[in-house]
């Protein structure tokens, strides 16, 4: 086992930030880990990164991130940067022998994703991406329940990850809406409900999608009158049928007023059915058939150390995780995974499989009609 | 305005009771609509008819049905038979001049439905059908707010209706998964909110669905061990285009394990967005965009006097309304109706039109892509 | 068995027309109850009387409460008018042996109420009050659970009614406030939280109250300048113990600002524990202690016809019933008794014991310590 | 400005691993405040100590928490030990002139509270209480609308602090209940719940209450068939009188079966309500009166980065914070008020106040009426 692990993180913006908490957590919640030592952090900007180091208590800043990957004292690279930088940092770690942790998607194109991931298991680095949501304990629980059979076979899937940060029609244009970025909200937002699909059902085998750009055009910046065509989805609706045989839905939404993290499903078996938002990260519903009739319903079940990891955070029931401690979770298991010379997950393995779906889906959607994945 | 209707129920069920209650509710709550006398009520058992009438309040019971809508003291004919036989009844309650309340689906056949609408329209007696829901005051007021353009665009609907009374697959084969009666569920369930969204946002113009038999076999009785192949569908999961041009989806499912009431949706505008369930039928949540962000949220709205005509059944807000008053409200409306010589609705040709769209879902799904509908 | 009672109405109000809505059901819902014949309706306004009956179908209006009462026609006399009305009209219905029920509170003395009770126990006739909220038949459940030890020992009770029709300083002078009427809120909501705790728990047997008038003045009209003080009650918090041994609080509150029917409770056991609130009448929530840890929690529990007499409105789950179903139930269940010469309830007795819990809390937030009930 | 603070934690259980928690993230969350130096950690047993020095990264571990106040190297002294510990801790930081940081209560006595109060205010030495809930960015923003009159007078406030950790009679005897350790849950959870009412609306002028013990007596063991009396209280229920005249209620139970984090309030003025509960950290809900009547009810709204300091741990609204954020909340208000020489609460003088209610609850419970605080 590994004793400590040298942490390099390549940018400080809102994810940047998130995983500089969970390093900063990891060890206090999972003893069992590989002592993270954050070595080094990396931004464009010299002072955002001095600054950043400081708050974040790594050792030293960087305006390099090649400086970064190849740095000697580090064993695992964070990459939190735009999409579209992804693929050449993670190559350079992969090829200077790091491990890598990629925000998602990994890449905006399917192919350079597929270089990315071969790179990778050639390499024999451990790899993950950041979808998070799935580190939740009781998202946990649901897969083990759905693999033990409790809910019977499963019958059908609701999924769906609605947000509002594009429902403006005079949000102006931006590097998110940028086609060279990718597809648009399936991408952002789909990419973590397909995820969670995957990670609950298995295998998506085939699609039928409505993915369609909703706001045609944009200001081309805050309040002017210039506007901009805008070519990327902001909705996609999937019909999707899982290997396993079980149908379902899937929306992706970045226009769904009013939301703030829609992420969540109604999945449903012969013999009972679960329901889960992210709006209440720490509730699940749970309906089990064949109880007393005057006195079923759905349990509302609170997160507590009885769904591990809660426990690691908290002894207690109810004092509740936050996002943040999902993302302790995610980075626990990366560092505990590489330390034993594991498999941690989602690896660049999953999210190209989940982006095969995507790609899947907009294919269906331009040919109106099925279409299998991949 | 015609002062008095005589009234004439076919059926004891159900159905047959809700329509009871609300006959003798109407003028209580409606007392600007011509009074329903309750003329007579059959049934083909002899003695549940006469106890449904002195139960009721009936003056007559009959088990011949043809003697019912024939009969010169009765105005108006509520049929609330199984779906097999109202074609027939109708046809000769129209016959003789009698104005038709019809429960849905309006046939199993939309060749037959159309025959239905037609002898209605030629004959210029009043119907309607018994989409119940769309009575609710609530959504009432989600319609017109809608149409008043208070969400902005509308960008997308999800609707569902899911109940669970078919899940098991130990649930003996009956009358209800007949081929003979038409479609399972997508008909069942799925008309309502079909209806529905066609109440709330018009026509709809395209769809693409998945509809399947997921039982593949039932008993051919309670715990036998013989089994009976099922031919109609469980599950509906339909991508619908609506003719305004916005997108979604809508489900029907009545394997839904844990769910008795899920019909509802959640629709989305570029300026706000509603949610409703009438597992809570008396709350409506409604986000505005634009307020101020930090006291900014959806809003749970209690239904009261304010949203009529809820006022007919409480002067205070809170008291809530049930099942049977929406019926109420429905037979209340129908009999307004008729006394104005105005057309009421959903009447047989929004019936047809909801057909309509049943049926093209279920020929999109055998082609595997887009079928416009009608 | 009485085979039919004729049924005399008093007020065509807010609780004059639910009362009518009821009669109206009862029979429809509950084959086995004598016929209701409805037979005649006062109102002191002649226009209003003749209107009613022909709206409500009664057979016969008047201006002179004393004819109903006297009425040979008539069994049974509703009274809904103003509380200070009701010891006139309930002593006379009772010295011409009719059956009574009366709206809560009974009057606005305990004296007087005391004798109304005396007055109807020596003439033997039926009386019934309208606490209409516990015909509920998911609270029927509740106190059986209770009775039957499936919770433990009861270790705690939390009451409330809270509504905010009263809210608004400017909200004008007027005769509920008059203290003629009797005391303010806590008769008027908490009577209805202090018969629910004793319908499920039994007697309550002394208090501890904070009873006080917040709004201390109101302008004497809509808008006027010139303003009347107010002596009754706007809120009433109030330490109770039960006779059974457990404590608990209830609060009347008619300022809560955004409340429009909260009245409910949260009901502790030992060994479980029960949630309900009015607000969504159709639900329960039930927590088992000794469950598994991972999948425990509060159950929402449905309404449904196994929780009778919800059976008698729908045949099936999730069709919910409305604040004017309870009454039919409450109505129905008075006719049966009447019917059967048995008891209902709750009857003039436990409406006296109710106002004794009033005049107990009243009593002792004088005195400012705890007063023992009756 | 200070730049850098030793910090000493005495303890590493529950609360113990909190603070860890809280003091690794504070900076990176709080760019502003003095760099919090993780420097020496003490507990009883030395293995425990050093492992927990290891995993939560402090510098050196001690098995003498003497040494560690006394310590040169540190500037700050978080205890969360068990509080029959915490004054003498206390007593000895403050006389090493560090800043104190101790959980709540401050210790089982009102008179060594006092002696620990005043040993701090006169030594000028910073102190902090560990009401974390507080902490939460909704409930500034409630203390904030409370006091720029949003909600117009304050007319009542209804508060809860019950668990369930207690329910059950056969949990064994503990130092939790053991009366030398004060009061029961009335100091375990209700000063929570006593200290939200006080940040949220001021001083508490008065008290009523009923404080009793449910459980008398308890097995001295796991299983055990002897058992011990208890003498502390499992339920504590107040009518409480707020220096500003308002009047509410306030509760706190640890045998509420079912409850884990019942943590809440009902809050009601003239012109708005709110409503919040721990269960739900991240809603708050918000009725203002006067809005369009078919619109209006309550808001819920979610916790995002316009609830300052949400967006220190996430830019992005709906990621949800959790238990061991606000700690580091907590944490984070401390360290920059040391540094800025200011005050940050709740300080020992605010615990102390909170415990005067407590105790005036208690003694009113005994005279069985009104007692008024301090």
């Amino acid at each position: 086992m590994t004793k400590e692990l040298g942490i390099g993180l390549i940018g400080t913006g809102f994810m940047g930030k998130a995983h500089a908490f969970a390093y900063r957590a990891a060890l206090a919640a999972f003893p069992d880990i590989p002592v993270p030592r954050l070595e080094m952090i990396a931004d464009v900007d010299h002072g955002i990164a001095s600054t950043a180091a400081k708050q974040y208590g790594f050792a030293r800043a960087t305006t390099d991130w090649r400086a970064l990957v190849s740095d000697r004292g580090i064993d695992v690279v964070s990459i939190t940067t735009p999409n579209v930088f992804h693929k050449e940092m993670a190559l350079a770690a992969i090829a200077a022998g790091k491990h890598v942790h990629c925000e998602k998607p990994l890449s905006p194109s399917l192919a350079h994703s597929l270089i990315m991931v071969e790179a990778a298991e050639k390499a024999g680095v451990a790899t993950q991406v950041g979808f998070n949501y799935i580190k939740n304990p009781l998202l946990k629980m649901v897969r083990d329940m759905v693999a033990a059979g409790e809910l019977g076979e499963i019958t059908g899937f609701r999924g769906i990850h609605a947000e509002d940060y594009m429902h403006d029609p005079e949000s102006p244009y931006s590097w998110r809406i940028d086609p060279a970025g990718g597809p648009g909200v399936i991408a952002d937002l789909g990419s973590h409900i397909i995820g969670m699909a995957r990670f609950l059902l298995g295998p998506i085998a085939e699609v039928s999608a409505d993915v369609r750009t909703v706001v045609k055009s944009r200001p081309v910046a805050k309040g002017a009158a210039e506007r901009k065509d805008v070519w990327v989805d902001d909705v996609a609706r999937i019909l999707v049928n899982f290997g396993r045989g079980c149908g379902g839905t899937i929306e992706a939404n970045w226009i769904a007023t009013g939301r703030k993290m829609q992420l969540g499903f109604e999945l449903t078996g012969e013999k009972g059915s679960l329901v889960f938002t992210q709006e209440r990260l720490n509730e699940l519903l749970l309906y089990k058939a064949g109880g007393d009739a005057k006195t079923s319903g759905y349990v509302k079940i609170e997160a507590g150390p009885q769904h591990q990891p809660y426990g690691q955070f908290c002894i207690a029931g109810g004092h509740q995780l936050g996002f943040n401690d999902l993302k302790t979770i995610e980075m626990g298991e990366f560092l505990r995974a590489i330390g034993e010379g594991a498999k941690a997950g989602p690896d660049f393995r999953e999210a190209y499989e989940i982006q095969k779906v995507v790609e899947a889906a907009i294919a269906s959607s331009t040919a109106r009609g099925w279409m299998a994945v991949g």
